[in-house]
Parts: structure tokens; C-alpha cells; sequence
């Protein structure tokens, strides 16, 4: 009864009239059937095959505190909700097993918002062979995503505050571009052309999963001290990943300045490692080694660089002075 | 720097300055060790000390859907918001292990409610001494929670549809209470006090969780085809424990009905047993067995009762006659 490819706007624009239709929807995009369920959707629990441990981690995705629907498109929604859900997964270099979504559904929303927004989460989902397990759904006044995901936790676990003074802070991937990214978008930049990067950062970011498998599973899984995802800005998430009694001395020289965030600088008048450092939303990566170990991760990552190296003094610091910054808070106005 | 006993209301009423203000609350009630979590919160994921099957189930609470602020304390909403995830394990006999919490916070709520709230969670799940190994936060426009749970599975997996013609339907614990609560409440009945199990089951119900590990567990799982939570309404949710292709004639005689729901019904003129099919939210269980098996079954746990007996022809029959009831569906107005 459904069509088994979707055009970009395969049904007439309606509304959902049950919840049955809705789950219909769902099971389009997410099949019942999957290696890691013993028993799927449709039950009051799933079963999972589990191996004896796993990575668990939850995030929100929330109207108008996470995206506006004014410039996400729905496949956007649906797959960034997911993404930053990947990206912990990342962090503990964890292989990705299966999720949950729980869906706060606004009314205004028709069938086709929702096709879109299971594509953009299935098509992630399918990258890394991941299965919906379950979810629960409600109308609400707004639309909200809350994902609880989990996988196969490698051997080593890679937490945060195993740091010591003298390590490297490495980074996999770049800073700084889904901020400026954010900041286009909501000021309806004349200039938004000019910095596709930074747009696509921001509405679809790509969690660095492989990468975080690598640095847990290979040879120089010794080598990485520790492992976290940057969510909130380097300048909030570094002091959570050091500890409260060590501190980060900026190597500017090593420091992998993107030239669309060189431009978003120049164009309103900011210093584009101070706007990196407060940049959150990219999903990279930063771990911890010695300068020994950054050389095997080097080998295996080129990609790596190295953001600084660790201090005794509490702080983020450039050239030996502080740097004053904040990163996102909710509670904060 | 934390009180060790806490009063009623332990804090002047203030708001939340920060994120780590209100995580430092969380730490309160619920322990960040636990012999579940190898890595409890504070890093990207937890790391849960798993076994190879997992029962696994989500469940939102969402703001002016499940619950109003005007008449549920903050103690009844952090109850209640893991209570109807607890009876997800408890339908499938699972034994539960530990919760992922996403919250969306409404800014206009203080330290005071969050206190509360985390103090009826936190006594509810150390009953089951179930480990809070994660989750989010987020601002809202209303207060809503999303929990995930999971429990060891037990060795058979009692799901839904696993039912034959003959077969007795069995009930846990009694229905329709919830439903008039929900009525007394809504409507701020001059007869509250005259209801207080309803207005009790409605507020706060109990999950059947030792019930429903009994059921899969001891000898009688054998006896036991099929399990299931009653959330929606029986009218609702038989046809989903039986399948497409059956149906249930009711059992006029050995239906538990409260007196509670007897009295309410007399006041408000309906049928008790008509009102009672409709009733969800109680958080019974439902079950299906042999007659034979059932006599197992009301050996092991004297308070089940038989709801009906499984008939070839879709639908709910009482006399004959087939009943029509709906139950409650968030797409239907």
C-alpha cells in the first residue's frame, strides 16, 4: 500500500487523522525487523540483543531552542535530532546500536512535514546500520525530539577528566563553523550564499562516528587519554573535559582556522580563534595524549591537530593571558 | 555543601541561575554510582553493565497532554512521569535496571518544584533501585518529561498478539479509577474527597512491576501466553493484545468492578462496566491464558480476575452485542 520510492513530496498535504497513521508513517522509514531487535515496535518494550556494555546518552531537540522551523527544513530536523545523539556515541567511540524517539508532535504539522523528517533521521540511521527500537508520541505545543541512543562500548572507555598536565588537547574536525552558521541564518544574512559550509554545518551536521571507533578500537586506543564531543563551544566543554584544577594554553600556530570562519570574522569585525573557541554545534571531536601518543594518532587520523597543551592553572589562555569566554547556557539570559 | 535531610521545602523559592545549578540537584536525589552504571552522568555517554537482553520502552509526560500543573503536585509528576514507564517493564515481566531523563523545563518553575518533582521520581525508582544513568535538558515552552527505560528481559519474552480462540483474558489490579479521577479533577467535582482511590490512581499510579515479574519468572510462565499494560483504555487496548482477527466477550460476573467507580458512576448515570472498559491509566496488567493455565496463574497472584474469554469475531462483546468504545487517541478531537 505504500510507495516504495518517495518522491520530494509524494502525498497530498494532510493531517494526520490517528495515531495508527502516524506509526504507518513511521514504519515506512524504520523497519520493524532488525539483527539487534528481538522483538520490535509494536509491544510495550523492545528486546535487544545486548552486548554486556553499552554506551546510553539522550538528547533534546526542541523548537525554537535547538532549530527554528522557519529555516530547517523537516529532513534537517530529522537528522540533525539524531546526529548530536551519534556524536555521544562518538565520544565514547562507541558502535552505534539502536535508539528511541520520543515525538512531541504539533498539530499544525502535516504528513508531509513528517515524511520529510523520518527521510533526513532514516537516511542517518541507515549509515551506521542503526535500528529504531521504539518511542513514544504525543501532541504538544511545539515540536520536540527527545532521542535516547545507545551502542557497543568499546574495551577502553574514553571519559572525560583523565587528563594530565604536559598532554596534548587534540581536535578531529573543525570549530567554529556551525556558529557562524547559526548567527547567518537567524540575522537572514544578504551574505548566506557565500558561506555554504557554515549553513550546512549548522543544519547538518555529520557526526564523526568512524572516527571515534578508530581512536577507541585501533592500536592507538593507549594513545587517547580521554574523548569528548564539542556541543556547547570550546570554550564551555573544554573546562568539563579537563577537570576543575588544569587549565589550556591555545597553540595558535596549530590552530585549523576554516577560511569560511576567516571570512565570517573579517565580514563583522571579530577575531576568528576567539569566535572558533566559542563555536559549539560542529560535533567535533577533542581528546587528550601525550605528545608521543599525538604521533601514533597523527599515523592514524591526519586529520588531528592539536588545539594546546595542558597547564596547571585553571582557564583557557593564549600567548600566557586569559581568555574570557562563555559557551551556551540555558539557564543563562 | 548539600543538605542531607530535606524539608518540605528546603530552599527559599528562587530560580535556576545555570545548568550546573540544576544538574547539581539531580545529584541530590538520584546517585551518579550505582552497581548498573559502570560510567554514571557527567561524560558523553553512560556505561551500562548490561545482560544479553534488554527490555526496552519510552514514555513522555508531557505538559496539559498527560498532566495539568493546576492539580498535580511536583511530587505526583515525577512519580507518575517514570511510574507509566516502570508498567512498561512490568508488561513484559521485565526486572528494571535503569532510565535515561529528558526534561524540558519551563523557565517560570523554581528550585522549589524541581525539588519536589526529583523527590517523588527518586523515591519511586528506589523502590526499584533503578539507576538515573543520564539524559537532557532543555528550556520549554512547558514542562515535559521523556524517560526511556530498561530491565533485564526474562527468559520468555511475553509480548502482545500471541493469543488463541478459548483463551481466558486475566487482569491485574482493577480499571477505571483513573478515569474518574481524571473526571473529578477536570471538572473540580464538589465530590473529591468522596473518590479519594480514583483521584489517588489518576495522581499517582503504582506500576505492577513485582506482579509482572512474578507472572514471567516463576512456574506459571508457562501458563502465561501474552502480557500487556492497560495505558490507553481497555476498549482501546484489547484489540491491540488480541490482534486483528479477535475479539473478547466480556464476563459480566467475575468483573472487578471498584466501588469507587461504582459510586462515581451512579452519581454521573453511566454504566460501571461500560465505563470502566473505557478507563486507562490505571496501569493494570491484562494477560492471556488457558483455562487451565489461568488456574496456575490465580494460585500464584489471587487478585487476578477474569476479564473474558477470546472469541473468533473482531470486536468487544458484552451479551452478544458488540460494545463501541474508543479509547483515548492524541490525533482524534
Amino acid at each position: 500500500p505504500y510507495p516504495l520510492t518517495l518522491n520530494p513530496y509524494p502525498l497530498p498535504s494532510n493531517m494526520f487523522r490517528s495515531e495508527e497513521d502516524f506509526l504507518s508513517l513511521i514504519d515506512l522509514y524504520f523497519p520493524r525487523q532488525h539483527p539487534h531487535l528481538l522483538l520490535g515496535r509494536g509491544h510495550d518494550c523492545a528486546v535487544l540483543n545486548t552486548p554486556a556494555r553499552l554506551s546510553m546518552s539522550s538528547d533534546l531537540f526542541v523548537q525554537d531552542i535547538h532549530f527554528r522551523a522557519e529555516y530547517f527544513r523537516p529532513e534537517h530536523i530529522g537528522h540533525k535530532a539524531l546526529a548530536v545523539n551519534l556524536s555521544d556515541l562518538a565520544a565514547m567511540g562507541a558502535k552505534p546500536l539502536g535508539f528511541e524517539l520520543g515525538l512531541i508532535w504539533s498539530k499544525n504539522l502535516d504528513q508531509d512535514f513528517a515524511h520529510h523528517l523520518f527521510k533526513g533521521m532514516s537516511n542517518l540511521a541507515k549509515q551506521f546500520d542503526l535500528a529504531l527500537a521504539g518511542g513514544d508520541l504525543s501532541l504538544g505545543e511545539s515540536l520536540s525530539l527527545c532521542i535516547t541512543i545507545w551502542g557497543e562500548c568499546p574495551e577502553k572507555i574514553l571519559c572525560r577528566q583523565n587528563v594530565s598536565c604536559g598532554d596534548l588537547i587534540f581536535v578531529i574536525g573543525d570549530v567554529g563553523l556551525a556558529r557562524a552558521g547559526l548567527y547567518l541564518l537567524e540575522q537572514k544574512s544578504a551574505f548566506l550564499q557565500d558561506f555554504p559550509t557554515c549553513i550546512t554545518r549548522h543544519l547538518c551536521p555529520k557526526p564523526l562516528v568512524h572516527e571515534g571507533m578508530l581512536l577507541a578500537r585501533s592500536d592507538c586506543a593507549d594513545a587517547v587519554k580521554g574523548l569528548m564531543d564539542v556541543s556547547d563551544g570550546l570554550a564551555q566543554d573544554i573546562p568539563r573535559f579537563l577537570g576543575p584544577n588544569l587549565g589550556l594554553e591555545i597553540d595558535e600556530q596549530n590552530f585549523a582556522l576554516h577560511q569560511e570562519v576567516e571570512g565570517y570574522c573579517r565580514l563583522t569585525d571579530q577575531d576568528p580563534l576567539v569566535f572558533s573557541l566559542q563555536g559549539g554545534e560542529d560535533y567535533a571531536l577533542i581528546g587528550a595524549a601525550s605528545p608521543d601518543g599525538f604521533v601514533k594518532i597523527k599515523e592514524l587520523l591526519p586529520q588531528a591537530w592539536i588545539l594546546g597543551k595542558v597547564v596547571s592553572t585553571p582557564g583557557i589562555f593564549l600567548h600566557g593571558n586569559r581568555v574570557e569566554m562563555k559557551g551556551f547556557d540555558h539557564f543563562e539570559s
